[in-house]
């Protein structure tokens, strides 16, 4: 069946999960998911030995879900170790929920190959694990969620994490943990708060055990169960590795510039505004434009969302922004600063953008900038598939925060090498259109039509302004007409919307 | 029936509860409590006009259950202002469950009898209240939970409460609350974060609306449904009121001075040894010759828990002391710390004291020094009611952190006027022998016979020893055998031990 942005789901999928019917169509009253609790009493120790310990001592067994977080990005241990050490002991049939996976979780498509993995949900497929995936190694379709969603199903018992491990960088040893002291600090443990929280049994794996109590305290003793001490969970380069420096890209600080533009001569930009920005060249470069425009007009922000980047921190030091809301840290610089500023606040993904919560932070939002692999001419995003329909991309915060703030803003060249990125029809939907406010590229702005109120505000603005059709005339006028790709029958991925529903799939290649 | 420790509990209620039967023979797995999300969409306002609307929006019915804190202590003028209004809109068969209940709720007696309040579960009942309950003007008695057992209990579901009405001394208008800021600050709503946190409905009260988002956010926007502003949620001088100064009493010192003896030559006594210590005179006492043990023997402790004081916070300051772990404070100094010092850290109830949780911080604990109305020769303590046998105390901490700690020691005048302190048999029994290890009188000290190893650690200590048997009758040559209370016979109070069992019923008087 096609749902309301025409997407075909086959209709076994559509029977399981709902399809996509609008933004806030599927917001309903819920019971919170079902957890067991083993009582800790006193004289009993958490400490295990070893990861095999833990896994034994969990009764965890063929079938179960187990969960991981990926604030350790592509400087990531933990998964391989645990799923090596669970395929070494023969147990098959797991379903993997992590909040990510990245380019260092290579291992899992031999664990997929041999059985032990047989289920996943992540927010991201990257390089060769993606690759592979597209290529139809899985019998059951990955099930790609946002951030939020992915919180919403975990609160919500979509999905029912039997075991967390968890990398820790720094625990004692009752799994009181934090990200910010340890040998691979990631800073914030947003995502990883909420399996500890909901999650049965929780595993806490650190190569940094700290005098009882650790503080500060981000994950409490009160949601860990065991604690395993190991050599290394992490690899602190590998947790920056991707953040980006200021670029001298013409094309992206054309495209910085123009997005700033339209920030700064919005209605949201006054004292007290807030946005979040993502860790791309041309939005690091909007924080710069935005800093000066801060400064000139004497506006200062309440506060900056999301994924943190150092951008932000000095906007912080520098009095431009009152407070850092963090849910995850993109290089160290704002790791050191969480654990140092009381105004930068640590928290859980459910708080930062999950649509079942009582009041996700990205509802307060004003602005966000969000980029795109693909927006096609009804605003519809992909920032899942390549141009060859190959998985590589992150779901992220992406649905979430665009369905959610006043003014939502896409930012993406028009064209990538020799590929267009104003289309007829994105391969993929991760983001519908009705959640897209304004496109910018570096020829000028596209405003969505059902912003009446956004086209008026932005009538005078000095900035060139086409209909989406007309930007994706001038990609296509370059690359030509880009063929379609031939996918194979086979569901590959399923994208969960951030409310449960699917808002597409996506097919073997 | 006869429990364990041979309290009479008579069968309906041994038939719905359970009996006690030893410290931790009823910690089972369970599961987490049920609990109803209605989400919160971006757009929507959570503030609304009046407690009135929040009684309405809430849907509050009969027969519904509510919760407040105590953390205003005397100063409280929630739960009035609540009742009041309940009562005005014709609302009946309440059942209530605060944290603690105060003097200042003496209107809670009115609301009783009109059959407004039917159901009262707390840790305290003061004064007329509880001269009031102890006279028989309830059909279903009090049941009175150990700060502990009240949050085991809501975890578990014993308590489902539908509306959470929570006096917060500042909060955003999405609800962000913290216990640090506004005009009636408090500190740690450590109490309260248990309801917000499994409350179907959580009303936020507050008399300081903050710009968004406040922080530090000791209970968080997704655990709150509305947010009403009112002129004022409590007396600042109320909060503080009862907190005491350092005596000068020359008996309550000679029992300090005893007490820390105990501690300072026990095996506890190390680096990184940690403790609690209540309000009264002696206890704060205890913190000063402790403080010169440490300085004079360079000792340091890692954490000083529970309820805090401005003693605790200068031990903090001086470095004698690393952590604060706060679940509630008691003056107005501790309250600006928690909001000020890193190290100063705000924990849950569940994290304080739960016998079912996941470990509680007093798992950990070295020392808890704690006080009694009565002990009795089997080392059971009473701490609710008076020696008329009228309600009056609170079970408070008691029974949680003298089950769990490595030595609870209870400290006491061996006479208080003319009442002796060390008896036969206490009134009510709130915390069974079994968890009560020193008993510290200006005569000497009792050390629990099942304790052979504190016997053994002592038996060169510079303080005069005796049997708990031999103190009982130096108090009773002193004011003869008490006479017995005669009770009547309907039970106006249970007396849940931690774990959910019945240790002790009150009786009318």
């Amino acid at each position: 069946m096609k749902n309301l942005i025409e997407r075909d789901i086959p209709d076994e999928f559509a029977a399981e999960y709902g399809v996509y019917n609008g933004e806030f169509a599927n917001i309903n009253d819920y019971a919170l998911a079902p957890k067991k609790i083993h009582p800790v009493k006193p004289g009993d120790s958490k400490l295990l030995d070893s990861i095999h310990d833990a896994i034994v001592r969990t009764g965890l067994k063929d079938g179960m879900t187990i969960s991981f977080h990926h604030h350790f990005r592509e400087g990531d241990y933990v998964m391989n170790m645990v799923l090596d050490e669970i395929a070494k002991m023969g147990i098959k049939n797991i379903s993997i929920a992590p909040s990510s996976i990245a380019n260092v979780h290579e291992p899992l498509i031999d664990h997929i190959k041999n059985g032990v993995v047989t289920d996943i949900t992540s927010s991201g497929l990257r390089d060769k694990v993606g690759a592979a995936i597209s290529s139809g190694i899985m019998k059951n379709p990955v099930v790609i969620r946002s951030h939020g969603g992915r919180a919403r199903a975990i609160v919500r018992g979509d999905i029912h994490i039997d075991v967390a491990f968890l990398g820790a960088p720094s625990s004692d040893e009752y799994g009181n943990i934090n990200g910010t002291k340890g040998k691979a600090t990631c800073g914030s443990l947003g995502y990883a708060m909420i399996d500890a929280k909901y999650a049965d049994q929780v595993v806490a794996i650190t190569d940094s055990l700290m005098p009882y109590p650790n503080t500060p305290i981000s994950i409490p003793q009160t949601d860990v169960d065991y604690v395993v001490v190991v050599d290394a969970i992490g690899d602190p380069e590998g947790i920056a590795k991707g953040a980006t420096r200021f670029t001298k890209n013409p094309k992206e600080l054309l495209i910085a510039e123009y997005a700033a533009k339209v920030i700064t001569h919005s209605s949201y930009f006054k004292n007290g505004f807030s946005f979040q920005t993502g860790t791309g060249g041309a939005s690091l470069a909007v924080s710069r434009f935005l800093r000066q425009a801060m400064i000139d007009q004497d506006i200062k922000a309440s506060f900056a969302l999301g994924g943190i980047t150092n951008a932000m921190v000095e906007l912080m030091q520098e009095g431009l922004v009152d407070k850092l809301i963090d849910v995850q840290d993109f290089d160290h610089p704002s790791a050191v600063s969480l654990g140092e500023n009381a105004d930068h606040y640590e928290i859980d993904a459910n708080m930062y953008a999950s649509p079942l919560s009582k009041g996700a932070m990205i509802n307060q939002l004003d602005i966000a900038i969000l980029s795109a692999l693909e927006v096609d001419t009804d605003f519809n995003v992909n920032v899942m598939t390549g141009s060859d329909g190959v998985l590589r991309g992150a779901s992220g915060g992406h649905s979430d925060t665009s369905a959610a703030c006043k003014m939502s803003m896409v930012i993406a060249p028009l064209i990538r090498g020799r590929i267009p990125t104003i289309v007829d029809q994105v391969n993929t939907v991760v983001t519908p259109g009705a959640s897209v406010d304004v496109v910018v590229t570096e020829l000028g702005v596209a405003i969505n039509p059902a912003r009446q109120d956004l086209i008026d505000m932005f009538a005078k603005l000095d900035v060139p302004q086409f209909t989406i059709e007309e930007l994706k005339q001038k990609a296509y006028a370059v690359t030509g007409t880009p063929k379609p790709i031939e996918y194979g029958d086979r569901v590959v991925a399923l994208i969960e919307y951030r409310d449960g529903t699917l808002i597409d799939v996506v097919r073997n290649v």
